[in-house]
């Protein structure tokens, strides 16, 4: 449901409910905020007829029109018949600033229960309870008691945390960084961060949503908001609490590796959106984001008169990820003969410190031009014949003409201030550190391929979806939610390749699969308890299918001497395939974001090196391909010494048809598929670990 | 050789040749920064008697006395007879801030050959040409033309880039950073970063020792300097210049793994030196270092008003490799009593927004206290009921209390200028980004570990290098200098355990190598030319002795019928060995550093994942040690999935002797011992590539 957030992000009335001229309380602050609000502003307050020269009211019932938005300051034990009063009275929107909700234990949580209901009773759009406010610089707002607002601008920001809400107002004051809304996300009762995505996407003058998160409230929802907004709009979030919280009880492979900040990375990279480390990041990137212009690559052109700074540059934009472009030969020409003889022409362009303030604006000219260069940063440290201000406005002006992205590097400090206030006009970001300058161009470059991707939407195989619940339906009969070898058939149902084979209960069964099988095979112990079927010796390779009999016999006697307490269902009687790259392809339950696939090349690369890449299900076509892209051994699977490339679209196809088995059955808590054998031909399943929940979801 | 600097970085009286009174002028700026000297200061020009009140003489060998440091101004045609005047007159340093030596060109090159040799005549410690000057607020002298100077501080900085070093000064007069010395290198035509290392090492007012470097000159002096050097200060470098220089010509798997920031990496990680990314880094590195005790460990205190700060702090500790402290029973009990109600007293430690100044100091006092807690962080956001200023004199008390080092992060704008200029008088670094502030605690860890490690030299086996000289002489006789398992001699001539085998010129030959081996064996193509042997067909697995000679018979004509322009020398017979765990070891020559050697787990993990390790010969046995802690697959050394660790003592001597090898035969160029095969009891190298030089070194 996409809520229409209008009157609470730009409302044209306002009520303070709790407003008080005594200084020093909240209702006082607010109060003096919202005073400057352009439109009318009603206090209510039954102990005040007038609060800071605003007519007050005794109560909501009591004001004379269905204000568009109540700002309610209140002590939390009146909060609820309030609320009751504005839905009433056809008000439809509400900021709780009030605390002693959900935050302060049992009592309060049964509080915010009961706010929820009234607001959804009275389809309130209700933000908080336990905030800071909001401020909208579009409408001339500011409902909150902090004590700076926020200069008007294109970056809309939300955060959950009231505290750092209060740090960036005192900080972007200094630094003139403005906003177009400012949103304390509070305990997200009603409102969270996907109502506010999707109202800050539509807003015209809003260029960047930036969010600071700790965690997500509906993650599916997040992500299918999140994948339509970045295509038009940038998205940046500082996802905190990436520590791990601890172990979890887990049985899978996928389950020990897959930590809740694995998911996040995975959710954010396939819905576009840009995750922020820092707080510094977090800002570099969302004034980038809001005042330059989109790259068309990833190409860089450095300009500078230092030459350290320019090797700097060229450093940050190795390991950001950008390439520094080659220039073509007419701009060397031409650069040649503007510069001064001692110059570098190749990029990074050095024009040498003795260079003018003309030579400095040719070459940068030059640079920007250059069809291979899709981005720009100029460098300059202080020389006595350059004023950074002179330079500040060439860099502008050659930004403007070339309509390419440009940061900037004066490496200064006093001398460059008043520089700095030019280029902060010209929305040209400035930072002493030129490795700084490049990671915010690198943000754009990044961003500019989000706007790009393929649009796609998972695909659906035709399968028998009704023969995996039959089979689940059955283990759960028989007391079993964790399954091997003998589940095999439910990937059979989603199309997935396995190796042939069949549960054997006795000997003689296993002696008839296997010359049914015709071929030699491996017979595997399956039981619910032995999981680590080689650990224990569960396990007999290369067995001619003429002694598969004798083998299973001897396999079971063994086991069951030497396990005599537990239950021992048969043996898997399974094909013996030739060797093959293995890969293994996992999944668990992701508390916020829901199914999280694993991939990984087997056995050790996983075990070892850790070497795995995650993503949420289910996932388009390019999102699977893009899996195999993100693990670092991937040229194993193309092939290297002289191998030949594994069947890449059969291993594809294998990873959809497994998301899309994850996806339809939410009973399947965790799963491993391992090892998967790649062939050049083809790809087949021979091993897996399942867990069912107890109960059909 | 240890020059004394003191004249030069101490001066006690200086002459500026080249002064002038007319502004704008070089000579005059250097003049009125010089002319603050406390101690005598002349000028020399012939055209002037006097320069801004200082008495000019018309030539060195006219002055009064001979001055302790001569900085000369002037056009680069007049350097050589005025050095030579120093010379003659005794002045023992001498600062060439002229330009127009070797970074001009051939002529330029020729004039600063020409400096050298003066300067070796008379011993001139000789600081340029082409540099800024340099600073020694010790003495109150600044002889740079630079618009700023320095403060006074504890932090010695030297830059190889002049543009740098004023946009340092003039950041630092911003930032109130302080310096001890100021130095800009230049060409370093004689002094180089090295004597500048030692000289700073020995100045008790020096705290921290910092470089911007582009290069280095002398790799082996400078590790044998910084080595010794880092046990007393930390030396923090910005070595610049990281990306990639381009395909070299080269042989070996670890020639083309190897780039030349490998060895950047690897010498400052053995001679203990910090390396800084960025800018930011490097006197975000510098301060801390110079203002902040060490810690004990790695373990820290996060306390804080504002949940989400904290969080982003503990974040930060997880990727900066520290631990976030568990504090003990007592602490969390005293805490409790403390602190408010709502707090959080598990580390991060959030004493929630209302707390007060005095509920803020005892959780910090108490936190700092607990002895499982080496170092702390302090977080704020703005709140209504605490003041910055106050906070800022409590972190301060508890710090300097504790003696522990302490970081802040007040995440504010102008409402924290009073508490930066607070935190900057009691040393403690503070920053914006909680992020930032534990980045830097963590260098002070790293830094601690650095002046604990052990202090071990290279062993020196009893080795055959005569055998080595001989078998390398007689390869070049017969034009070889690329070698294979010919080669295997010179590992055994140093105690490097291979598998045993012999070169066979015919069929008949190996038959008789295969028979006193007395068991299975592989035959091995040996040709200059042929190098990669599996994939020619020139290898043949398990032969049985009694086989060897026909099949080495089949294998010889099957080459020289498919290859019959190359040279075949013959059949490499030689033990077949078990499966067993692969690495690989090799070496190059790095133009900085000498013989690099790389260390890497076998096939895959190099060629695909580039999972290896590089360190500079020779190695202490810490060192070699640590290379095999330094691949990510490092586990598979200790074993997996069951399997017994290999011989580690057996692999670390290999790499010893290796070591050894390389460092006293400058003549191998580059090697590849791939693969050493390890096993539980014992290592044994199976195959090499050698490239040894046409001449003798």
């Amino acid at each position: 449901m996409r809520r229409n957030l209008d009157g609470l992000l730009f409302p044209r009335s306002v009520a303070v409910v709790g407003a008080t001229p005594i200084p020093g309380k909240i209702g006082n602050a607010v109060m003096q905020n919202v005073a400057s609000f352009p439109g009318p502003v009603y206090a209510v307050n039954p102990k005040y007829s007038e609060v800071l020269g605003r007519p007050c009211y005794p109560s909501v019932a009591a004001l004379p029109e269905p204000v568009d938005l109540a700002v309610i300051v209140i002590p939390a034990e009146g909060v609820l018949p309030v609320l009751r009063e504005c839905g009433e009275k056809g008000i439809k929107n509400a900021v709780v600033i009030s605390a002693g909700f959900k935050e302060v234990g049992k009592e309060g949580a049964q509080r915010e229960r009961e706010l929820v209901r009234i607001a959804n009773d009275y389809e309130l759009n209700l933000l908080g309870p336990n905030v800071l406010g909001l401020i909208s610089t579009r409408v001339g707002l500011n409902a909150t008691f902090a004590p700076r607002t926020a200069l008007p601008g294109q970056i809309a920001f939300m955060s959950q945390s009231g505290a750092f809400c209060t740090s960036v107002l005192d900080w972007a004051w200094k630094e003139k960084l403005g906003f177009s809304h400012f949103v304390s996300l509070g305990n997200k009762a009603v409102l969270n961060e996907c109502d506010f995505l999707a109202a800050f996407a539509e807003d015209p003058e809003t260029r960047v949503i930036v969010a600071y998160l700790e965690g997500i409230q509906d993650g599916p929802r997040f992500m299918a908001i999140a994948r339509e907004v970045s295509r038009e709009k940038p998205i940046v979030v500082l996802k905190a609490g990436r520590a791990e919280a601890g172990a979890r009880a887990v049985s899978s492979h996928t389950g020990t590796m897959a930590g809740s900040d694995h998911a996040f990375d995975a959710a954010f990279r396939q819905c576009g959106v840009i995750r922020a480390r820092t707080v510094e990041e977090l800002f570099d990137f969302a004034y980038i984001l809001s005042r330059q212009p989109l790259p068309k690559g990833r190409r860089i052109g450095i300009v500078t008169n230092a030459g350290g700074a320019g090797v700097m540059a060229a450093d940050a934009a190795e390991w950001e990820g950008l390439s520094v472009a080659r220039l073509r030969e007419e701009t060397l020409q031409a650069l040649a003969q503007k510069v001064p003889e001692e110059a570098a022409i190749y990029n990074p362009v050095d024009v040498v410190g003795h260079a003018t303030l003309e030579q400095y604006q040719a070459a940068l000219e030059l640079v920007l031009a250059d069809p291979g260069v899709d981005l720009g940063v100029a460098l300059s440290a202080p020389h006595p014949i350059l004023r950074f201000a002179d330079l500040a406005r060439v860099v502008s002006q050659a930004q403007r003409t070339a309509g390419k992205p440009v940061a900037v590097s004066f490496m200064a400090g006093e001398l460059g201030e008043e520089a700095e206030a030019i280029l902060r006009e010209a929305g040209i970001p400035s930072f002493f550190d030129p490795a700084r300058a490049v990671r915010a161009l690198a943000v754009l470059a990044k961003y500019a391929e989000v706007r790009t991707r393929p649009k796609e939407p998972p695909p659906v195989f035709p399968v028998e979806r009704e023969r995996v619940r039959v089979l689940f339906a059955e283990a759960r009969r028989r007391g079993r939610v964790r399954l091997g070898l003998e589940a095999m058939d439910v990937f059979s149902a989603y199309g997935i390749p396995v190796a042939r084979g069949g549960l054997a209960k006795t000997a003689e069964e296993a002696g008839r699969i296997a010359k049914e099988l015709g071929t030699s095979v491996a017979l595997k112990i399956v039981s619910p308890e032995l999981t680590h079927k080689t650990e224990v010796g569960g396990v007999r390779l290369h067995v001619r299918p003429e002694e598969a009999d004798r083998v299973a016999w001897e396999l079971l006697r063994s086991l069951r001497n030497r396990f005599p307490e537990v239950q021992i269902d048969g043996v898997y009687v399974q094909e013996m395939l030739p060797p093959g790259r293995e890969v293994i392809l996992g999944m668990v339950r992701d508390p916020t974001f829901g199914p999280l696939l694993m991939f990984g090349l087997g056995g050790i690369y996983v075990e070892v090196l850790r070497d795995v890449a995650f993503a949420v299900a289910p996932l388009s076509r390019p999102e699977a391909e893009e899996l195999l892209e993100l693990v670092r051994g991937k040229k194993l699977l193309t092939g290297v010494r002289g191998q030949p490339p594994v069947a890449r679209a059969a291993l594809v196809d294998l990873i959809l048809r497994v998301s899309q088995l994850v996806a339809e059955n939410p009973d399947i808590l965790e799963l491993d598929l391992n090892p998967v054998l790649c062939y050049p031909d083809r790809v087949v399943a021979v091993d897996l670990r399942l867990t069912v929940s107890e109960e059909d979801l």
